[in-house]
């Protein structure tokens, strides 16, 4: 039999979604999971958004253009100009979600063999777009300490051809944002040596610290885009998404931006190949334009209060460190614990109360340095308050008779 | 400025949708145009897969599982299995279109600087894919004489990390359905080469050649599978999708298959990094078990009309030749002037009857060889009779005024 190439072998399972199996059959077994391990947001998709679906009267539901619909594209714009970043219409194409935004962006920035400096931990699935197109990420460790911000000096992890930096902000899965100073440093270092800068803006509208001057928020409550930054006129690339904003991560609809034209040349080349962005997605996504200039401040007010919970319950189990995540809707939790990604396992198949239990995300799959991360795992807050506090819970009943369990035996007994 | 990625500079404009700017602009000047450059059929989708648009319930549009929705995979598995090609929940995973499919598939069997065999003129997108991820397309030559099928002496076309040969089968852009014994030579080169085998079978259902011995379609009138060769068993790479089958270009729902294990593991953790195919696509193709078993034969007889009449049309033309071909809905004519791009762009500038001009797709965008197919065009015969007759006729009467306009002025005065 002929070898899978190497990008197959090494291919990464997702931390999100390989443990996927673990809650079929806890399900099977009549179990209730709490998804805290996914960013699928438990909020309604806005009605307008819904509505759409039942007028669409077309008798063939056929292709699209590459660049996508001219009414979902005229929702994005709308979209940037509200959020202060007038784009235009050569500047951004519609993709099939964030994912496909990160795909291009990668693949017209890097060769086979060339490297990409990510802060670390990163959005997993930056690893798994690297692996499929052959590039390096280099990894900029950032601690649970220091609220997952930049280490000073950037330059220090610079290799040989290092093509560009990649960053998402808010992150995934940390919830930092960026200090306006961090953002700085980061265009510092690419007019320095010549490198593109892309930016996972996903989590925008979702930015909960005060806008204070330098913190990196802006006075509409967003966070600083990479769109803004002063000397990366032609560096930047902007990587986004409808699918949290709208919680619409089912309709795949997506976004990419640069005021690169030789860039967003390459970019429509590449969509040409896979022809059209999903259209009936876009048709949901179009509606966007419906939608109260308030959507954004009520779903933001809702998300606060399920960080400041999570935050607390979690800092009130003994053991746990976690920062206050700034943005998006993660949290990074350190447990007491050698090994997180056991403890995730132990909750599906060994654990509920009345019934129920919480599924996590194992940190490690966020680290592209081999070893790391293991004692830390993502909470994603996407529960409404009750639920998410009894799913939190369940966490921390379940971490004690975790580690009483794992108590190696001898000290048991000595016990 | 950091340059572009070589696959950012290399990565090639779609033969058929680059010269969408021209039909744009003819519609802005009031021309209606005959879209025969894009295999956009102009069926209705089923009924039963429209109707499932209106009865989406769930108050949020969420991602759904990697490998495809389950009422979506269980479409696929009854299709497979009416099919003749039964596969088990591990086999198959749904994708977005079979754009994803190919480029998975590419992915899994190929390293950058890895070379894949396809027969040419190719599916433009080939190129597309091979050229994201740095893997060099190494074109099988064949003629319009032969009818577009293959040359003995695959072997010949070997080159040193030569990792699969890919084929479109019913083929795109030719139409050529393969006769038992060209696949069984795939079959046997990959075997004595030690090569994966990928095709692109998404017209399996659109075959108007008899099922005689040999002929490569089989008694239900589909063409052969890769699935159904002897000895391919880990070698085989199906691309598949329901774009083309049920008229649903738009929704973006193809699949890949393989009976390769390992192949499948690779393929899942793809496919878990772009987290899910579109939802609401999904939702539209798992109504496809609601339609009746005579679908297919009704689509079949429809498209088996047109390319007659496509066929007679062309033939009738001064100086174009054509096969006649035996699947698909596309048919290449090679038109007596050496640059048909000129001529396309020349129908959708300068040409109208009636107010009403024709677009194609000039056919070098379908080979990799430089300088190839420059006299060639396809045609994709995706309009009912009277409309398809109509735009044929423009092309008739457009490549008169072509070459009358084209003809040397010396020329036309001696005449």
């Amino acid at each position: 039999m002929p070898e899978l190439s190497g990008r197959a072998r090494l291919a990464p399972p997702s931390p999100i979604r390989r443990l996927a199996p673990l809650a079929e059959a806890a399900r099977a077994r009549g179990i209730h999971v709490h998804h805290l391990n996914i960013g699928q947001p438990d909020l309604a998709t806005p009605d307008p958004m819904r509505a759409a679906l039942g007028k669409f009267q077309d008798e063939t539901i056929a292709y699209g253009p590459a660049e996508g619909l001219p009414a979902c594209r005229t929702a994005w714009r709308q979209y940037y100009t509200e959020a202060g970043l007038p784009l235009s219409d050569s500047e951004f194409v519609v993709t099939t979600a964030g994912s496909e935004a990160l795909l291009f962006a990668l693949a017209a920035v890097a060769n086979p063999g060339d490297r990409v400096l990510v802060p670390e931990p990163l959005y997993a699935n930056n690893l798994g777009f690297a692996t499929l197109l052959g590039i390096e990420v280099v990894p900029i460790p950032c601690t649970v300490e220091d609220g997952y911000h930049l280490p000073e000096n950037l330059a220090s992890y610079l290799a040989p051809r290092t093509r560009a930096i990649l960053y998402a902000n808010p992150g995934n899965p940390t919830g930092t944002v960026y200090r306006r100073r961090e953002l700085e440093r980061i265009a510092a270092l690419a007019e320095e040596h010549d490198l593109f800068v892309i930016a996972d803006e996903v989590y925008r509208e979702f930015v909960y610290a005060g806008a204070e001057p330098g913190s990196g928020v802006l006075a509409s409550g967003r966070s600083l885009s990479v769109l803004e930054l002063e000397g990366l006129e032609e560096r930047a690339i902007l990587v986004d998404s409808f699918s949290k904003r709208y919680s619409l991560c089912g309709a795949r609809i997506g976004a990419i931006a640069s005021r690169n034209p030789e860039l967003m040349a390459a970019v429509r080349r590449f969509a040409m190949a896979r022809l059209s962005p999903p259209v009936l997605g876009q048709l949901v996504a179009a509606a966007a334009v419906e939608l109260g200039a308030d959507y954004f401040a009520t779903v933001r007010t809702s998300y606060r209060r399920r960080r400041d919970l999570a935050v607390k319950a979690l800092r009130a189990i003994p053991g746990v460190s976690c920062p206050e995540p700034e943005g998006a809707f993660y949290v990074m939790a350190r447990l007491p614990i050698p090994d997180a990604e056991a403890f995730v396992k132990f909750l599906l198949e060994s654990f509920a109360i009345d019934g129920e239990t919480t599924m996590l995300a194992p940190a490690n799959g966020f680290y592209a340095t081999p070893g790391a991360g293991q004692s830390e795992v993502r909470v994603a807050y996407v529960l409404e308050e009750e639920r998410l506090a009894r799913a939190l819970r369940i966490v921390a009943e379940g971490l004690r008779a975790f580690q009483a369990a794992s108590r190696p035996v001898a000290t048991a007994r000595a016990s």
